[in-house]
Parts: structure tokens; C-alpha cells; sequence
């Protein structure tokens, strides 16, 4: 089993030479006291943490998975003591306000650890994740009572978060749901009904756990308008706020997954479970939305964090295994082979990886900007443009970045052959793992839904076109001797924009979901694109490069624009063809 | 769970429409006896055998898997019973020589059983798909001796077939096996060495396990030239024949997988075991390649029969499962919701589905006429035409039809959302299951370097050249009405000509390894329109249409054409932008 070192190197590259760090803490407000070095140290001793503390549990916890037995639920051994690790280190609460115990970074440099927990140890990983995004959701709707008493137990850690949306026949259409909420006389709601696939909904690493659990109120109007959103702990909070009375809710069983089998994935009951409610009546839908857009990012890094883990066991296997010659003649003449990584398609394979993951990596962090201006720009007009590029971008974080990820993972199983269907090497487990990030928080096809409808023809194309202009304006500014990169992105956008307005201008009902996934990706291929051409632009401008790195950077980058760009091609001719093929009755089907 | 049917109107409909077995029959040398009812009753029954005795085994084989205890491999509960019932019938022995015991069917037909078993329980599948591999090397390889001895208990399933090549240190490169054959003084070899990755190397469902081991006799040649094949038996044959004494070879242990949990892959031992020559001395390799050239073929089709079984789960929860609304307004006005096969995009994934599964039986069955003809064909002519169709299209057969597989089961479980990454609901068995095809009997890569290199440079496209003239005279008699389906065929085979072309000129080492894939990936997307051209031509010249099944095959060619053919444009883009882009110095990864 390779050790997953958590990708410090590149990081640190990202935040100093692409996305500075440290002039933009500057733009925002409330960021003047963040350093250089803080962010170094907490960057470095994040890396310590999940190489030394979460990866040597992944493939263990893989292997062991949680147990359900009589309600309770075990986590995997040594999940518990590293989760009390964990949270006494402060990491739950690294982009949590001060008032609350959190430590106030700004979300690029979280989203940067966030990547290194999810990929050391992503069954682990979503523990905080979906804590943290509780806590987003209570912090941006809850009362002040209620804000004071679970922000900063869920932020120390201390106690953590479920989200309970799901139920077994309402996943998309939230609509559908049947759990209620009845008022009582104390201001206090009974909740009752089942929801499923609550991802550590129960589980023996934290002292109590905060659900939010979407429900319905008796005079709730019918379909997704009609959903409130209600905090219902498992132990009530006595006078002093610590952990009191148990609530009447109960895991009734876990599931049977795929991957992540070191998280429980709850069947949970609520009985008339006490709860309260958060933001306004029947007004649970926006409120939920506060924490699934977070979750949507992370989402977004958990597959860069498992695609990175991939990618490294790839690379290093190709490295040492040896097999055949190369092409040109052998590498090694006095030894019996070659590695592998003189093959031509091995390469490829990596190479596809490395320029889906670093460049994924560089997205992320580039959209996690936005998100920080969104929420400490200076100016109002500031603000309201990062919310515009926030709302158009956080479905392509989410969707294309998990898709990739899970091709990268597929391609890094591949390189090891056979042995990488075997456990032994860990690969088959990122690709098990990996695979759940494109349906979970929304499946990726309702993420494209979401960007090629609401948020591009509802607004015939507005928030793609301003993102459009940002990136021509960068493109007319960049050095000649990235002419390769700047004629593939300008072919690209061409075609982007043929395809948008198709969009817009279609009448026909199904050419938006015709479309939608295909435009995600093209969306996707020319962002990348733009975080490629960011790249090229730092190594462009300083000339020799003595560190491989930055080398690397360079050749990563051509080979983006040479090998990945020109699959947009063949997306925008599947866009423009429509709708009609799409038509066929049921039966046959 | 949802339960799998084999696919027998679609079989049947292209064995009567499309590739009429019949006429067919009489083409070939030796199969005028052969008469449509009987073959009418072979495929349904053996759809009976598939959906009633191997299809419920395969949840609970995945779940249970095959146990290794002391040296002993137990393969899952009622996996031996259903053996016994599936040797008695005759399954094994389909296509085998009368002579031995076998029915003597075509490949063309028997091909379309090996689906439906593959399809119903991939794990089981296995070990009848490599006793019939082992069969056809000692058939064309052994001596009389070993043919008299062996094959009549093979064929009758009471003795199985497994091949042993790879090594813990040698996969792809067989040249660097350490395993040895010292010859005996009775004409016998005693084998010593380590295999891993024997799958039913070991197991407890037949009463003698015939190994194929590669191995080296002390005067060998360095490398893969110096290769020689045994036969190595569990027990060896007493007198009369039957199981006598056991041999000095045993499993020592069986792997952890992502997948096919059902099936048994051995660590195999042997330890001088007494083993018989097949074939020359040093020669071994090209007798493997009897039987892998014929797995090769299955395991393409194993992938088709998997991805089948994903298309029947999604299309089946599609249908019922209810979330949302048509976008052009609801279908059940009075329900809660509509099916989602309203969603385009649930379309998308299902005709996706549909074209690749659909087109790939189409294009194995037309394989294995091309299979038929080199072996029965009546002049010798005919058979070396069809021998250089067979080597040209069996790598496609095999990558191309497994990774199609592969994101089709992928897709098959995105349709089911949540529940499909669940055991419950079967999806995320069959992603786990496919994934192994993509990977055994030689990587995907390695068959995409044999297309490009061997099959392609090496004749300078002559191979190619010959089918596509097929390919462009079957299009220049195509009906008019299909003019949509005709102009997207000639304007792929224009760009597979140029990048042909690109591959026999080019004269950078890594050209062809760079292109490989992509190259392999653009004759299998010509490939499957051919096929759909096949197809539709058969509709086009019936006229009305009454079965759903025949509208359904009209649509869906449709669909090919406007959204799978424009795939290949940016394929060819990739190929055409060359190996360059793949020079990185290791540092740099």
C-alpha cells in the first residue's frame, strides 16, 4: 500500500505563484492579521496530520468498515481516538468565525486543507465536512440561542453535524417528502418520519451529533415550498449546554456501500424527536441550500483529494514496476526491463491525471477565491460579482471536478493492471470511493441541470458571459510565446458560446437536459483550460526554471491544451445536435 | 435486487435480421445439419438456465464470495450445485468438436450463450469461459494423447480449465517469468515457480483442475521466445483416465478484489508438479495465444453481458421511479411526480446505454462470423480473409466492447442515483464487476498497442484498409432515407483514414503508443456504426413497424449517429496532435 503524502509542494505553489495568498487576504475585509508564515505553519502542520494521523486509517478503515449493532454504530478502529486528535487540534473549526471558536481563515486556504483530510482519509473526512456545513447553515438562519449553544461545540469538534434530507422516496424531489414537524407548546417541533443515506448520522467519535432534518409543518403547502428546516440533536443540551437527555431519535440500520466504508451511512428514525427550527417557516429548502453549497465545493476537493491519492500510487507504480522496453530502446540496458513509465500510454494515463488533478486543484482554489469575495469583499458591487460567479461555478466544481476525479482514479487503477484490482495497492479503493462524489450532494446531472437552466438560460447566459469576458480579457494580455494555449482556449470559447446560445434560443422543452451534461463539461474543459493558461503565464514569466515543479508546470500545460482541450470538440457537436434523438417511448426503451 | 433476463428477443432478432444464421450456416464447411429450431431451442433454454439457475447467484456470490481455507478454495453457496446442473446440460461443451464430446455449434452462435452467461453471473462465467480456453490450446497445440485425455472431461465440465501466465514480477512481459520446466526422464517435466492471478486456479466445483501453465526449460532462449506452455493437472489421470493421483501443486492464497467476488483468483504453487509439453519447445507463447485470442473475444462479450444487465436495472427504475416533473409539463397529472425516464437527461444516459450494449452484440456476433469463417470457411481464401478480419478486430472486440461496458454500468448506476451506489439495488456490483475486463487476458492499453502497432503500422494499415473498403460499400448501397447516418459514417472514416495514415508515417518512437488508444477507440466508435448501419438498413427495408423492438432499434441507431458518432472528432484531434506533449522527464511527474 502506497503512503499518501499530502500534496504540501503543490499547495504552496498554487497560493504563492498562481493565487497569491497573501495580496489577496489584503482585497478582503477582516483578513489584515493573517501572515505568511501562520499560513505556512498551518498549512505544513495540516500535511503532518494527514499523512501521519488520517492516511495510515484509510485503507483499514476500507477494510474494516463501520459496524452497525443494536442502534449504535462503530466506527472503524483508531477512528475514534483520531477524531479526538483531530478536533483538539483546532481543524473543525479552521473557517469558523472567532466568536464561535473557529479560527477565521479565509475558505481558499481551508479549502487547500480541506483537500489533504479528504484525500489522506475521505471516509473520515466527511465527518467534519458535513459538520462544518451544519454549522454554515445554523450560523447564516439559526437564533442567536441557538448559535450560541452548538456553534462552538460543533466547531471544537466536540460535538459534529449530519444533514437529514433524503428519504427512500424523495432523493431529488424534495418535494416528495413525508417527515413532519408538529409545534409544540413550548416553542419546541415534534419531528416524525425516516430518513436515509445520512451520511454519520450516527457513530461513537463525538460526544453528540446536531442533525438538520428537512420536514414538514401541519400547514405546510404542498411540494418543495412547503419544507422547514429543524435542528434535532441526538442528546438534548441541559441547562449548562452540555450533552443532556436523549433525544427519541435512532439509527435503524447502516448500508452496504461501494467505497467509503469507514463512514456510517444511517438509516435515521425520529419518533417525535425534539427539535427546533432554523431560518423561517417553510423556508427550509433555502436554508439547506446554504449548506449544500458548501458541501458542493467540498465535494468538488474531495475528488481532487482522492484523485491526488490515486495519481501518486500511479505514478510512483509506474516509476519502479518494470515491464517491456521502450519504444526508442531499452532505458535500462543492463537490467531485464524498463519501467513502465517509458511507455507512451502510461504517460498518457498520467499525464491525463496530473493536468486533471493540479489542474483541479487550481479551480478549486480559483472558486474558493470567489466565495471569500463573496462573503468579505469590500464593495457591495464587489460581493454581488462574486456571488454571480460563486452561483455559475459551484455546480462545475462539483460535477466536472468529481467526474474527472473519478477518471483520473479509473486511470490510475489502470496503470497497475491487475494489481490494481486487488486491494493490496489501495487503488481500487480510491476508484470505489471516488465514485460516490458524483452522485451524492446532488447527482452530477442535476448539477449540469442546474447550471445550463437556472443558472444560464434563465438569465439567457448572463453569468457565463461575464465569466467569458474575464477570461478573454486575460487571454489579450498574456505572452506570445503561449500563442499554443491562447488559439485552443479561443477556438473553445467560440464554440462554448455557439452552444449557449443554443440554449437560450431552443424552444424545444428537452434541449436544456439534452444538453445539460455535455455543457458542464465544455464549461469544465475551458476552465481547466483557464487555470492552465494561469499557470503557463507564471512559468512564462520567470523564464529558467531550475525546480522539476515548475517544469513539470509547463509540460502539464501543453500537454492540457494539445490532448484535453480538443475534447470540447466533439461535446459542442453532441449540444448542437439537440434534442430530437432523445425522444423514444418507454417501451422501446 | 432486480432480476436479469437474457436478452433473448434482441439476440434473436439480430441472428434472424441482421446476421441470419441460417444461410450463414451454409457457407460455412461442416454445419448443414445444423436447422433454426434446434438453435431456437438452444438459446432458450440456455436463457432459461442463465435467469433461473445463475442469475440468483450472483448477488449473493458477490456478497459471500469464494473462501480460501488451508489450501482449499470453497466457492460461494450453491455455486458447486449449479456447476453440476450446468455441465450436465451440456453448456460447457457448446461449441466444441463432436469428436470430444462437444456439440460442435458455430462460434456465431455460441457466442450469444457465452453472453447471456456472462451476463447472469460474470463470476461463475468464468470458469467454463477458461475450460473452454484451455480446450481450444491443447485442440490445436497437444498431442492426440493429451487431446483423448483431457478434452473429453473437459468438455463435459467435470473437469476445469485454468491458465496460468502471470507472474508476481512479469504481467504485460511474460519474457521475464522465472517459472522452470525441467524434463523428466519418462517424456514427463517437473514445474516449479509462483503464479499469480489464477482465476479458479483453485476451487471446489469440479473434480480435476486442468492448468496451462507457461514456464521455461533450461536450454531457453532469454525472453519471451523462450517460453514454453504445460499442461499440469490438479490430479493426474490414473489408468482408466479418471482423477488418480493428486499433484504437487496448491493454491496459496486468494486475492482481496474490487470485484467478481464469486470467482476465485489463486495464488498458484507449484512445486515440481508433474506437467506434459503442449506444443513445440519455446513455442509456448503462441499456443497461450490460441486461448487468449478466444478469451479475448469472450471478454469483450462478458463486458456487453454485464453492461446489460446494468441497462435492464436503470431502464427498469427508470420507469417506476418517481421524482420530478417533464420539463414540458407533467406526465401523470394526478401523481405526485412522473417516472424520471421523463428527465432528457435520464434518456441521454439510457440510449447511451442502449446503442453501446446494443451495437456491441451486434458487433461480437459479427466478430464471430468473421471467427466462423476462418475456421469453417470453405476456401482457403475466405479463411484468410477472415483470419486477417479476426486479428484486426479482436483487440477492438475486447478494449473497446469492455471499456463501452464499463461507462455504461457506470451510467447505469447514475441513473439510480443514491440507490445506486448501494448493494441493494445490484448497479454498483456490476461497475465493480466490469471493471476487471478492461484489465484481464492483456490491458486495454496493450490491446490498443496491438491495433495500432502490430495489427496497423506493421502492414501499413493494410488491415484496416480491407475492412473499411467493407465498411464503404455496404454504405454506397444503403437506401436513401438513412443519407443522416451515411454522412456521419464517411466523415469518421475520413478522419480514421487520416490518422491511419498519421500512424504508418509518423517516425517519433512514441507515435503509435501515444496515439493507441484513442486510435482503438475511434475504429470501435466506426466499428459500432457500422453495426447501427446494419441495423437500420434492416428497418429501413420492413416498412411499417409493429414491434416496440424494431421502432426501438430505429431510434436508437438515430441516437447513435447524432450524439455517439461526433465522439470521434476529437479523437482523432488527440491523435493528430502527436507524442510531443508526452515527453516529461520522471522528475517532473
Amino acid at each position: 500500500m502506497p503512503d499518501y503524502k499530502a500534496p504540501l509542494e503543490d499547495i504552496q505553489y498554487l497560493l504563492r505563484d498562481v493565487f497569491p495568498l497573501m495580496p489577496f487576504c489584503q482585497e478582503l475585509e477582516g483578513f489584515d492579521d493573517v501572515d505568511e508564515d501562520t499560513c505556512d505553519a498551518i498549512l505544513g502542520e495540516a500535511a503532518r496530520v494527514c499523512d501521519q494521523l488520517l492516511a495510515p486509517l484509510d485503507a483499514s478503515g476500507d477494510a474494516q468498515g463501520a459496524r452497525f449493532e443494536d442502534g449504535d454504530v462503530f466506527s472503524p478502529p483508531g477512528f475514534r481516538e483520531a477524531y479526538q486528535t483531530f478536533a483538539e487540534g483546532g481543524w473543525v473549526g479552521l473557517g469558523g468565525p472567532e466568536a464561535y471558536g473557529g479560527m477565521g481563515l479565509p475558505k481558499t486556504l481551508v479549502s487547500a486543507v480541506e483537500e489533504m483530510i479528504q484525500g489522506a482519509n475521505m471516509a473520515f473526512g466527511l465527518a467534519p465536512m458535513l459538520t462544518v456545513g451544519a454549522c454554515l447553515a445554523i450560523q447564516a438562519h439559526g437564533s442567536d440561542e441557538l448559535k450560541s449553544r452548538y456553534l462552538p461545540k460543533m466547531y471544537s469538534g466536540e460535538w459534529s453535524g449530519a444533514m437529514d434530507l433524503t428519504e427512500a422516496h424523495a432523493g431529488t424531489d424534495l418535494g416528495l417528502m413525508r417527515t413532519r414537524a408538529e409545534p409544540d407548546a413550548d416553542g419546541r417541533y415534534r419531528i416524525t418520519g425516516s430518513k436515509i443515506f445520512i451520511t454519520w448520522g450516527e457513530h461513537d467519535m463525538a460526544e453528540n451529533i446536531v442533525h438538520l432534518v428537512l420536514a414538514k409543518l401541519p400547514d405546510a403547502p404542498a411540494g418543495s415550498r412547503g419544507i422547514s428546516l429543524f435542528l434535532v440533536p441526538k442528546f438534548l443540551p441541559d441547562e449548562q449546554g452540555e450533552k443532556g437527555e436523549r433525544n427519541t431519535l435512532s439509527c435503524g440500520s447502516i448500508e452496504h456501500k461501494m467505497g467509503i466504508h469507514g463512514s456510517a451511512t444511517c438509516v435515521m428514525n425520529f419518533d417525535g424527536a425534539t427539535g427546533w427550527l432554523v431560518g423561517e417557516p417553510h423556508k427550509g429548502l433555502a436554508c439547506m441550500f446554504t449548506m449544500m453549497n458548501y458541501e458542493r465545493l467540498v465535494v468538488g476537493i474531495q475528488g481532487i483529494g482522492v484523485a491526488e491519492a490515486s495519481y501518486q500510487g500511479a505514478r510512483d507504480y509506474a516509476l519502479e514496476r518494470v515491464q517491456g522496453r521502450a519504444a526508442g530502446g531499452a532505458r535500462n540496458k543492463d537490467a531485464s526491463a524498463d519501467p513502465i513509465v517509458v511507455h507512451a500510454d502510461v504517460r498518457r494515463m498520467l499525464l491525463e491525471m496530473k493536468t486533471l488533478v493540479e489542474g483541479g486543484r487550481a479551480f478549486y482554489l480559483y472558486v474558493a477565491q470567489w466565495l471569500d469575495r463573496a462573503r468579505y469583499g469590500s464593495t457591495a458591487e464587489q460581493r454581488e460579482e462574486a456571488e454571480r460567479r460563486v452561483a455559475l461555478l459551484t455546480p462545475v466544481v462539483k460535477a466536472f471536478l468529481t467526474d474527472r476525479a473519478f477518471d483520473a482514479c479509473v486511470l490510475g487503477q489502470q496503470v497497475l493492471g491487475g494489481h490494481g484490482y486487488i486491494r493490496e495497492w489501495g487503488q481500487e479503493q480510491h476508484v470505489r470511493d471516488a465514485r460516490i462524489t458524483q452522485i451524492y450532494e446532488g447527482t452530477n446531472g442535476i448539477q449540469a441541470m442546474d447550471l445550463a437552466g437556472r443558472k444560464t438560460r434563465a438569465c439567457q447566459g448572463a453569468l457565463i458571459a461575464e465569466y467569458l469576458d474575464e477570461i478573454r480579457a486575460a487571454l489579450s494580455d498574456t505572452p506570445e510565446d503561449l500563442g499554443y494555449a491562447v488559439s485552443a482556449m479561443k477556438a473553445a470559447i467560440v464554440q462554448l458560446e455557439r452552444c449557449t446560445e443554443a440554449i437560450v434560443a431552443s424552444d424545444h422543452d428537452d434541449f436544456v437536459g439534452a444538453a445539460a451534461v455535455d455543457y458542464l463539461d465544455m464549461v469544465g474543459y475551458v476552465s481547466l483550460g483557464y487555470m492552465w493558461m494561469k499557470v503557463a503565464r507564471v512559468e512564462a514569466e520567470r523564464g529558467e526554471a531550475e525546480v522539476p515543479l515548475h517544469r513539470g508546470k509547463r509540460r502539464a500545460a501543453k500537454f492540457y491544451f494539445q490532448k484535453m482541450m480538443p475534447l470540447t470538440e466533439s461535446l459542442a457537436q453532441r449540444i448542437l445536435a439537440g434534442a430530437e434523438a432523445l425522444e423514444i417511448p418507454d417501451e422501446e426503451l
